[in-house]
């Protein structure tokens, strides 16, 4: 008999191979290990959770347990993988009160990514949430509704910590709220709190919120989360979070904010502990090296999701962008693989799109020049703005679009898309631009869908290409 | 002293051309003949004209005369050209009261196209229109507003035939009203009509509306139009518009609609008939044949916009495509080529989109399997509904994507898009992956943006992609 398919980490990229591989090889023994109470969430989704948009904390989770062994999947959840061996093709499985080896015929390691605040003292003080996980986001919606409001979820012992849930829901709700880091999980915390009119205060290390997205849109995000009464610290260090057990204050400078409840999200890392020593090589991101099919240096184990590389269609060369989409795809292309059906996990170009208030930003590819710069392009960028329908068509918006390319080959980079009138989803134009490798002249001659109540004649991304185009002085000697 | 660079039309291609050339050597002389009275007017704007959603003429006119001449543009309004002499580097003009011959550097015929009426016998009753020109919309719009309610526009007798205007505004408003013809003017005349609280009675040969964009589309618009109380009469051919000197009734079978207005607009032709005899070659299409910088088989003209062919990025064969954005880029592209910097007018795909109600439609490139075949594909095809966002964010809405591929080849060969939320504007995606030649399998693994007021995930485009890629069977050969 053949040993199982065996995945470590029961969301977004394991799963979505475990059930494509049983649903093209419904014979094949498939075992998940999933260390947690959870599988399969929307991290997404937290955010709007903490909102109140969606109602309850199940609606967030893609598939139940049920629906899982339902698809003939082995679950193992609160199993938490501590060792893989591939020499002898085994994992060492740990339980509260078990350890195990487990054979597998192949393996996929899925374990996503963590939350890191450090270096920031402070972080494990009651009030301080990291959005990473139903627990935190539980136990913050608790903490903000009022004692006795929160919402009577059916998620039960089984999913979430309900001591902690309890015991934020029994305190008074904060009235000021910090959040560390303008990333797109920041911007999305200020709109949740500001639905439940706390105070908000956002830290920003760098003169930009949402730096990946370029100058331009978070210059815009930056006044949108102004005009909702967010107060903006752009360019300002946290030092420290203060209190004796529960957070108290923020400290920047010499300067300290009285806050009740802070979100530290200064980014994510790979969750790969666990495989130090066992020979399987990370690339120089932090995250595991993989083929075009999500395969590491061992024949028999592959890697995809958050804890995994991609190659980047832009720089051609591996990258870390740990997204939903690309978790999805590349679990769902190692169970075709696996299946004997070699199947490219495809590449990325880093698109990504935020709601900010009322604001749609979308981002692809190299934006900022200094980014382009160090892939080894040289970089010529445009930012232009223009209306999102005709001129004399009522409803439209300001659509911001800033296009990067390189000026020697005109070939386009990346881009940025900002506005409240269906800007953001326009990224997707550009995404697909670069996925074909098309210069700015190609892309000024795409034949986009244009009727007054959806575009100008010149689709916004249309006129930043003529105007980017204009300032490539080589692009005519091209064609 | 060169000849100047002479337009015919004054619309679009024209203007572009005109306003292109003389940024770029502001010495040329450039004149425009336009026989009518108006200009750069917006056509795909008069449907919300008449609905009442634009409240005047005037904001229609992209450029108004004055602008034009400020761009040092020789504007001739009133002047018909009617013939065009190739060898003697000539055309012939007509005026209210003079007739003369004009030289010419270069030449560019933009004269766009004419509405079409024919067979049908009645066309020409009072309360039947077209709408093609400023004087139908206005004189429409008159017409429907209850006696003296039409808006006092400051048009004035320069602009539209205020004589037919004013008739139409002291008559009674009509109360049931036919729309001949379920293309995109048609689909957005029914809204218009509606809008006004008239019986609207919508005449469509085929089985479904709006033909181009594919069964699926034509489905959900035609309950859509039903829903706002529409009377549709598919798979019914109108035989007479009947009437003593007004339109009384509407024609079909053994069946006669009493009717007190009509739009007809079975399609539109080239304009084009001056040019018989002149030695300038059409296509199969019934347009002008040109080549990639827009040159007819005469090195000094050129033709643009709706009177043109242009190449097609799917079948790689002329087509005839008259639409805004293909008139505007090519004038532009060949007013810098004839600046000494020669540019390609581009490809089309026949991208699209219209507004249905509260639905935005989408379509490019080849949907329909029968013109795919025609084209010489074997064609592919699938038909799915996703949601427009995560599952569990509000406010989304059923998108129904159509994608047709070509099974040999895996080529992704068109796609048509329909939905509430923001569904019209993802066909750029599509065709931009026309054109840059993308394979099914390509689309599928597309780096498209996704957080959950967006998208779900997988973008229905993607989940399209996914669906069609697994039906062609040599799909996973080809990789």
């Amino acid at each position: 008999m053949t040993n199982p398919f065996v995945i470590i980490g029961g969301d977004a990229a394991g799963l979505s191979a475990a059930s494509k591989l049983k649903r093209e090889d419904p014979d094949r023994n498939v075992i998940v290990f999933e260390k947690g109470r959870w599988v399969s969430y929307a991290h997404c989704g937290m955010p709007y959770y903490v909102k109140g948009e969606v109602e309850s904390l199940t609606e967030l989770l893609s598939l139940t347990p049920n629906d899982i062994e339902d698809r003939g999947i082995d679950l193992r959840r609160g199993h938490e993988v501590v060792a893989v061996s591939p020499e002898d093709q085994t994992v060492t499985v740990e339980t509260s009160d078990d350890r195990f080896d487990q054979p597998y015929g192949e393996l996929l390691v899925a374990t996503g990514g963590r939350a890191i605040t450090a270096p920031l003292d402070g972080a494990s003080l009651d009030g301080v949430f990291t959005m990473h996980g139903l627990d935190s986001a539980a136990a913050l919606r608790a903490y903000i509704e009022p004692v006795g409001a929160a919402p009577s979820d059916d998620f039960g012992v089984d999913y979430v910590d309900t001591d902690v849930v309890d015991r934020y829901a029994s305190v008074e709700p904060p009235e000021t709220v910090a959040i560390v880091g303008g990333g797109y999980v920041g911007v999305e915390m200020a709109e949740a709190f500001s639905a439940h009119g706390l105070d908000v205060h956002l830290f920003q290390r760098s003169e930009h919120v949402l730096p990946p997205f370029g100058d331009a849109v978070g210059e815009r995000v930056a006044n949108q989360l102004e005009d909702r009464g967010v107060t903006l610290h752009l360019g300002t260090e946290v030092s420290e979070l203060r209190g004796r057990s529960s957070l108290e204050g923020i400290a920047y400078g010499n300067q300290v904010q009285s806050v009740d409840a802070a979100v530290v999200g200064v980014g994510i890392r790979p969750n790969t502990d666990f495989l130090r020593g066992s020979g399987i090589e990370f690339g120089e991101t932090g995250a595991i090296a993989v083929d075009k099919y999500g395969r590491t240096n061992y024949d028999q184990i592959f890697a995809a999701g958050d804890c995994a590389e991609m190659h980047h269609v832009v720089t051609d060369e591996s990258a870390w962008v740990p997204l939903g989409l690309t978790a999805n795809r590349a679990g769902r292309a190692i169970g075709q693989t696996i299946a004997a059906d070699p199947t490219p996990v495809g590449t990325v170009a880093g698109t990504a799109v935020v709601k900010a208030f009322d604001l749609g930003c979308g981002r692809t590819g190299l934006v900022n020049e200094n980014e382009a710069r160090e892939a080894g392009f040289d970089p010529v960028s445009e930012t232009i703005t223009a209306s999102s329908r005709s001129g004399y068509y009522p409803g439209g918006d300001e659509t911001t679009v800033t296009l990067t390319a390189d000026r020697e080959t005109g070939r386009l980079l990346g881009g940025s898309i900002v506005g409240r009138d269906r800007a953001a989803k326009r990224i997707d134009t550009l995404a697909t631009a670069l996925e074909a490798g098309m210069t700015v002249d190609e892309v000024e001659r795409l034949d986009l869908a244009y009727a007054p109540p959806f575009s100008p004649v010149w689709d916004p991304v249309l006129t930043a290409a003529k105007v980017l185009n204009g300032n490539i002085p080589n692009a005519k000697a091209r064609e």
